[in-house]
């Protein structure tokens, strides 16, 4: 007999699937480069040339035995202690290695410090828009949703709903900044008030709400745009990173939880990983990802080309009536729609080669996200069908 | 609040661990070289030097977008093209590349199994003695374990326990051949007695159960010896395969699961597991990985060294009177202590700078396990050291 969960879960359309299908027909058709396809959040900057020139040169000196042999389950204690310093060095804190724990990329990131910092039944609160991902992390944890919806004006935190929401049943607070999929860098202010609330509710309910930040757009800002780094605000904090994003490397699988040493249980959470990594059969990402990257961890990609991208796409859509927040970083921008039903939108602009993604399944519905992080030459050969889909299907405007 | 399931599993002392932190002490003092470490399953050959020359070529000549960009969650279609035609060639199977789903080795293909085939509160199988990690896969799932008693004078399935055992709530049976951690493998009769079990009792409670297949050490086996392949006599198995041991690469996590394609669902259950994937946050392996590991797919390190090895062991304790199964693969042997008390047994052999397993953990006392993947001088040079342990610590034997 199979999982009927998880057969259920098989039925479900994704309609970014569709459109990507869509998209992957169309490009037979007419060539690839010619489909604008905004469906995606894959980097499209390549990975550092010293991560290539690290990788190699592990391959070409290190005792094979050694370099493919286990890591450790809370991984290689050299890759932590470099990541530490770097950490304590750019944003000031005080991490020792054993507050992190190496994971395969945000998504296990958060799926541990999730089960880390609750039990089954227990709530989680996450902000709309978010990251649908987030469902079957928090469900998988065996916690309920509680969604805040959304400030549709900024796209900072609706405060005003999330103190009628939150209740004794919440224990961790699931944030994005920088967001996906609005592209808003949270505001210090935000935070700050996020954290006063987070300090007001923990004192009235008799324990600390755990604030889970997911942090893999940390290093994607744009400029005049400060990102405070979360964890120096609120203690009892977990910074969940990716290099998916950062160093351009999406597929290799590798990020890491960063307990705040402000928590006295910091060290006994990131432990802890290594126990619930034991039930999901998660374990370790790559020995040799883990020793590349801790020779980068100070480096980034060139991000320059999505702010570069950013700013074209942000005048044209506010040109052509869009109403849209600019963003402070990620490769994301989330317009509203043109009519109320973004699915409907998103469908006619496939007729002009462009896939854009509706944001329902986003829990902000009437918006649609573009991802883009393509060739800005690409961006700019978008604009003309960007133009002629609003003017042919939405004259009126 | 910190979930307390796993704050109790971090105070729970590991014995293997502890006899590793013994060993790494000793080593401190008299060099490690001069500790003879059966602790772990390390493997001791390096991986073939094509992998490494793959690896380099990839990183040399490949776009390091595509290279390093997102795998799909069911794997790259291209590698699962090659692992389903090395199956088929090499076992005359039928497996469509959709009846696999690459894994983070043979951890997260067990525990995707398990989860793909039972629903919370079912019971899997398992057979002492065991690798001690079956626990968390199983409990991970949310189903109960039953363990069937060992058959200590053959290490084959004790099939009177076996069938006394079963019953409707056991949706899933979990084997290992060749085993850890008696190095025994499972001949054609035991493998077919399995099958007709388990097709008699699927045909009595009115469904199929699974047969879910640990494979990690199916290429390291002795000679004249035959490793039937498990999914050829069941159609409802689920091989779980790893990379780790025969090419020596347990630190890059990689394995797959192949459905029989006999079974009606068998491409379902593969697809399925990457929805199970999205709540536990596994994602995929890493993709430079498994493109590497596709381009070596039919190779092996050089593992005659574990033969070697075993011989030596095996004629060594038989010679000292232990009372041992020869194994016919892996590169472990379990052969039964000198007294009831395996720990005090292997506490003891510690003095003599052997790191032996006590086997209480594998769910069947008074053994100690062996995991001879050292080199073969080593081997030889713990020979002395043995003999002194049992003459000295045992001397009325």
């Amino acid at each position: 007999m199979i999982n009927e969960t998880y057969r259920e879960m098989l039925k479900k359309k994704s309609v970014i699937r569709e459109l990507s299908e869509a998209a992957t027909e169309r490009g037979k058709e007419i060539g690839y480069e010619n489909v604008f396809d905004y469906s995606l959040g894959n980097p499209s900057v390549p990975v550092p040339q010293r991560f290539t020139d690290t990788m190699i040169e592990l391959l070409e000196t290190k005792n094979p035995m050694e370099l493919h042999g286990y890591s450790p389950s809370l991984g290689i204690p050299s890759v932590k202690e470099k990541l530490a310093k770097s950490l304590n060095e750019r944003f000031g804190m005080d991490y020792k290695p054993s507050d992190l724990f190496m994971t395969s990329a945000a998504a296990s990131a958060i799926a541990h410090a999730l089960r880390a910092v609750t039990e089954p039944g227990d709530e989680v609160m996450i902000f709309a828009p978010y990251f649908p991902e987030y469902i079957p992390y928090v469900t998988g944890a065996g916690c309920k949703i509680v969604v805040v919806p959304a400030d549709t004006e900024t796209f900072q935190i609706n405060f005003g709903k999330m103190k009628e929401l939150i209740n004794p049943n919440v224990k961790a607070v699931l944030i994005n900044t920088p967001n996906n999929p609005t592209g808003v860098v949270y505001s210090e202010e935000t935070i700050k008030t996020l954290a006063d609330i987070l300090r007001a509710k923990s004192r009235e309910f008799g324990f600390d709400i755990y604030l889970i930040s997911d942090e893999p757009y940390r290093e994607i800002v744009f400029e005049g745009v400060v990102a405070p780094y979360v964890s120096k605000y609120y203690d009892h904090s977990i910074s969940c990173y990716s290099y998916s994003k950062s160093l351009s490397l999406p597929g290799e699988r590798i990020g890491y939880i960063a307990v705040n040493p402000a928590d006295p249980e910091s060290t006994t959470i990131a432990t802890m990983c290594g126990q619930i990594s034991r039930g999901t059969g998660h374990n370790c990402p790559s020995s040799i990802i883990q020793l590349a990257v801790a020779e980068v961890c100070d480096m980034t990609s060139d991000l320059s080309v999505y702010e570069t991208n950013m700013n074209i796409l942000y005048n044209e859509l506010v040109s052509l009536g869009f109403k849209v927040v600019k963003p402070g970083g990620t490769f994301y921008i989330y317009p509203q729609a043109l009519e109320d039903d973004a699915v409907a939108f998103c469908k006619k602009a496939l007729k002009y080669d462009l896939v854009l993604v509706p944001a329902d399944s986003f829990a902000c519905p009437g918006y649609f996200r573009m991802a883009y992080c393509i060739d800005t030459e690409k961006v700019k050969r978008s604009i003309a069908a960007l133009r002629k889909f609003v003017e042919t299907e939405y004259p009126s405007r």
